[in-house]
């Protein structure tokens, strides 16, 4: 196959005037600013452990000492994979379709965790092999019925996946807030992003490929078999944006396009699991500073996982063990963001709370010590 | 020093009358019903992960398979020790007090977090050293200002330890609700409690006292010093209410209190860190089903807390590596529990999503796969 990208994939996409380059958020005055009026608070230093630090993560993508979140958005991209047809999942691709309708009916998990936490839900067909009739929260930006077979060609198109690029890039522009949580539905699309993790980090097959797909152990062979086949095929697939369309599939260049589109507004992006860190690989490839504006919410079950999060030095909020993918790790930890930004904002100070010199001086001596 | 007690601190406590025996709330038949339940859910069985078994946790505690929480309440137990006159903690006592009224007066990462999550805050002054006037949101049971010092003596006599217990006991019984956050805050109690885990669990007095207290490092050792002559002069308080006696705090004792009072009342108890779950290995000691009535909030960033949740076999929803004490890290956790009983009482199941039989079909046919 040759290849239709010039070598370097950001040069394609900032050459299509998709994207603009990310400004650098993390001065270092910035950060000891918002570390001094952290370590100001009535607690002892650092006694908030990893809270803190995600406190003054969200204050850099705010850009206030104050951070306060505005409208939080969960956005669930949905589309097919043609490769489903190989048998790589157990499940069969007319799933996608009726978890689109029960997250629109309020019954999937992500609906739960989105009227809990007051979420505004919004599932985007990008290309789901199903006909659905217009709908509250349903954005229709069919590219086609599901990628093509990724074992026989290229799954999509380039002019495919900048048009799924484009919808990620349109769909988080036109929503209100400062915050997305980041969701996808597809069958087959643990296929896609084991052949990205093993691509773009040179990480071998074996170690992206689990039986986390509800396969069992001969399916989970027959998985690995067939995914080494695409990736033979595809062996000159070298960039981010080469193996995007080598691999697939709509739901991830949309989750790509969706997070240069957040970071160039300055929103925090929350991360969820396997599909979405995939999509942050390819995104990071082309702008490393897009992780500046990132939360990642959990550590998921499926071993590839972790192997992205270590790349990628990602320290996640929640190892629970979830492996659902429709953004519920990110629904379920957006609580604990909220409570980060909350403790910076809302905490009293040694100075406002007027609390005695002794503390205060105490807490100087000390060096990172418990209340109690 | 000769021991007031009988060998057996549970029947010290039953003698009493202040608890009953707790009935047991695992029942194979129960906890089948509510697995049947979880795993009928629109998901792969087993892709929530630890939320599954915390929701089947809630429903057993509150025995019915649509679980939901009443009327939170964060519960916060202040005392201080005499011991800190010994030099144990990076801080004077003073401290205590101000802490408390900065949990009052809404400054505190308890007061913060209580706000985002509709925790009605009640702050119990069960020993501290200043008289506090009446004010809304704090319940004044001081028994002491403060325990006498161990390495002189015991800390409480029976009569003290009993009253505390009792304080425990009256609170959890006047608030409404049925579930608990609980949190405490003592300058010198991770003393009392690493010499707890010590006694209890006979652990090596090395592992149970860390820097962690602030204390840098000539001042762990002097409290590694004095705790160790503390644990000599009492070694002949061998059985759980002795250790308590022996080491203190009222705020240790009323947490051991409200704990059997709360599992006598089914209500959900959600754990914090050092102190609190050192008053949980009291109470475990004296009737073990009140653990059936726990969720574990999180890890804290004190190495003898591991110890303790490692013995309990406890699995911790978070580990961020906190350590400021007064609930902070049950009030953190707090929306996911909730989460996880809304997912159990919420979510669609195949039958009444009306899902496609294939993915009924396809799911049982998994062993615990993911959606996509």
């Amino acid at each position: 196959m040759t290849s239709v990208f010039p070598a370097s994939s950001a040069d394609v996409v900032s050459d299509a005037g998709l994207f603009a380059a990310l400004a650098d958020l993390d001065e270092p005055q910035r950060v000891a600013l918002l570390q001094r009026r952290m370590d100001g608070k009535t607690k002892p230093v650092g006694s908030l452990g990893q809270i803190e630090s995600l406190a003054i993560r969200i204050g850099l993508i705010q850009g206030r000492d104050d951070p306060v979140f505005q409208s939080p958005q969960l956005l669930i991209f949905a589309g097919d994979h043609g490769l489903a047809s190989r048998g790589v999942s157990a499940y069969p691709s007319d799933i996608t379709w009726q978890m689109v309708a029960n997250y629109l009916d309020g019954g999937a998990a992500a609906s739960v965790l989105a009227r809990q936490h007051g979420l505004a839900l919004t599932v985007v067909d990008v290309g789901v092999q199903h006909d659905f009739a217009p709908c509250a929260g349903l954005v229709r930006r069919k590219i086609a019925p599901g990628t093509a077979d990724s074992s026989r060609g290229t799954a999509m198109t380039w002019l495919q996946c900048r048009q799924a690029l484009e919808v990620g890039r349109d769909v988080v522009g036109a929503l209100p807030g400062n915050a997305v949580l980041l969701g996808e539905m597809g069958i087959g699309n643990s296929s896609a992003a084991a052949l990205l993790l093993a691509r773009l980090l040179g990480a071998d097959l074996g170690c992206c490929v689990g039986a986390g797909t509800g396969l069992d152990e001969a399916g989970v062979a027959r998985k690995r078999q067939v995914l080494a086949e695409v990736l033979s095929l595809h062996q000159d697939a070298r960039t981010p944006l080469q193996a995007l369309c080598a691999f697939g599939g709509f739901e991830v260049a949309a989750l790509v396009g969706a997070m240069l589109q957040a970071a160039a507004e300055r929103r925090t992006i929350v991360i969820d699991g396997l599909i979405v860190t995939a999509a942050l690989l390819v995104a990071h490839a082309l702008d490393p500073r897009v992780q500046q504006r990132c939360v990642f919410s959990h550590r998921s079950g499926e071993p590839g996982h972790d192997l992205m999060l270590r790349h990628l030095h990602a320290q996640p909020l929640l190892d629970l063990g979830m492996r659902l993918g429709e953004g519920s790790g990110a629904a379920l930890a957006w609580p604990l963001i909220v409570s980060a930004a909350r403790l910076l904002r809302e905490m009293a100070s040694f100075d406002s709370a007027g609390l005695s010199a002794g503390f205060d001086a105490e807490l100087a001596k000390s060096q990172g010590g418990r209340t109690s």
